[in-house]
């Protein structure tokens, strides 16, 4: 790498070390004046120009990474987080967590880390809508889509098939008898929640149900609170489902607490599924029957593909999709 | 500022300016040739050294604060970083989180990045004990520790009165004819856990009764999971207590479930006191009684502390103890 060469050039002129020359580049105060005089003087002579130098350092010493949530509250993403930490440092990278609240201008504002190369890479998992609005530039900066993908944008990604893990969550309903169930969706600015949607719509349709939209809600929020008060509007007669499908393990979990605050005992009066499979998601009365998502190995296999694209940076990094499964316990 | 007015000289001697200087020392693509070179010689000509205009562009656009917490995905954290990250873009600030585990390597290598001015603050609310390890220096970077502070090490903190706290969920307890009173708490290395340990102890001596150390866990994790087996080991008879303080809501959640697989029900057979206060608390069953932490505000506290220390690095910025309460609610 000529910009390597520049800098180990430039410590072999001035007979010190190249950490010695980072030092003395990075204003370290622990560098003895006579030293770096001589390092100084070795760049006046090199011809190098100092943006090289500089820029130099900041690529080889920059090592970090970052990872942009929407909701750093919501427990499956700290599942995702923890597998990307641990690739990262077993590559001698830093992960550092952004909390953009799916919010584009907060979302902006880190990308332009990534392009002043404050940072070497970055993992999103924010709303497909706002990876879409960053624009076409975008697409060359060195990061990696995770859960949340639009394969159309030429990005690399990993996530799982959302359609196929709502229609196995529908089915299973259907196999239990119920045929007026319910779906809690996330905001429509996720591609999973339309993808989830049509997985919905058309496991009920091929059963020849007719889907009944008064059954459907969609919401901003994943928060515990949002699935409660969702829940008791969904039971309001005469349409009250006597299932409900949650598109979040969190959501389900208010759901619960929202049955139980208007009378409603699960799964005896009402079947609920989650979506996610945090750890919560066994703890709590009834433990919740849900569709698991591989958490760490989504973190894992984003973090292996952002290395993958940083090594090489021309090279076609594919898109991978990892399996679900459907975990069957007390509340459905 | 001298690095500041080194950097307008360059500007205003190159006829361009501050961020025209500013692009071409971090190897911009879009700085047309000509002016690249017009930089360049009125570097040269102002005799500044390279290393003090990259400290200075370094220092005038880093505008990142970390925060450092040991554990990503509890709950807990999740809503003091959300007060830390919005006081911090009020400022201008970046906020980016750091998941350290609790391990020491990774917490100095964080703190590396205050040391060579990647970051311009940070915020920490690891161990004590590790925030101790860092050594003498690291007092005079700029940070604030949240939650866990040893007053003693001069950084400038904000938390509770662990003690205290404490002390009022026992007396709660026994104020509801509870005698046999158990502890599940962190780990030691916790400051808090030790705080809370004393009160635990101090409110039974108080009220004429002698601790019972079967009565008291120490687990190394917060988890669901942790909580749950903790709660199932100290029900073993013949020295089960009739009452559970849990010194955080998602050890407390954890007990609740471990209590109901062996059998035993919240609150009739076993009451259960949670601590903090997150956002799930209120949905469990039987909701928890909890000692509430003012999450959002600590983490507002710690931001404007670490602001204070930043605008001015010689002033002695005051640790701050915050209001904590009982909420009661089912589980006790």
């Amino acid at each position: 790498m000529a910009d390597g060469l520049s800098i180990a050039g430039v410590a072999e002129q001035a007979g010190v070390s190249v950490a010695t020359v980072s030092r003395v580049l990075n204003g370290h105060e622990n560098v003895r004046p006579a030293t770096r005089d001589k390092v100084l003087a070795a760049i006046d002579a090199s011809g190098y120009r100092v943006n090289e130098l500089a820029r130099n350092l900041r690529t080889a010493e920059s090592r970090l990474l970052l990872t942009m949530v929407p909701d750093v509250g919501n427990p499956f993403y700290a599942e995702i987080v923890r597998g990307i930490d641990s690739v990262a440092r077993q590559h001698g990278y830093f992960m550092l967590l952004c909390d953009t609240g799916a919010d584009p201008g907060r979302e902006r504002s880190y990308f332009d880390l990534l392009r002043r190369r404050r940072a070497d890479g970055a993992i999103c998992l924010d709303p497909a809508t706002i990876q879409q609005a960053l624009g076409e530039a975008s697409s060359a900066l060195p990061w990696v889509a995770c859960c949340e993908f639009d394969p159309a944008m030429g990005v690399p990604y990993v996530g799982i098939d959302n359609y196929r893990a709502a229609g196995d969550a529908v089915r299973y309903l259907l196999s239990r008898g119920h045929e007026r169930i319910g779906l809690i969706n996330s905001d429509v600015d996720y591609l999973y929640a339309r993808q989830r949607q049509q997985g919905y719509l058309d496991a009920l349709t091929e059963a020849g149900i007719t889907p009944d939209e008064r059954w459907c809600m969609n919401l901003n929020s994943l928060d515990y609170e949002a699935g409660a008060s969702a829940a008791a509007t969904l039971m309001l007669p005469p349409h009250a489902p006597s299932a409900i499908f949650a598109v979040s393990d969190t959501l389900a979990i208010g759901v619960i607490h929202g049955l139980r605050s208007v009378g409603k005992r699960v799964p005896d009066d009402v079947a609920v599924v989650g979506f996610d499979d945090i750890s919560l998601a066994a703890q709590i009365d009834p433990p919740l029957t849900t569709i698991a998502q591989p958490m760490r190995e989504l973190g894992e296999t984003a973090a292996r593909l952002l290395l993958q694209r940083l090594a090489n940076p021309l090279a076609n990094v594919p898109g991978v999709l990892l399996p679900h499964r459907l975990v069957i316990r007390g509340s459905a």
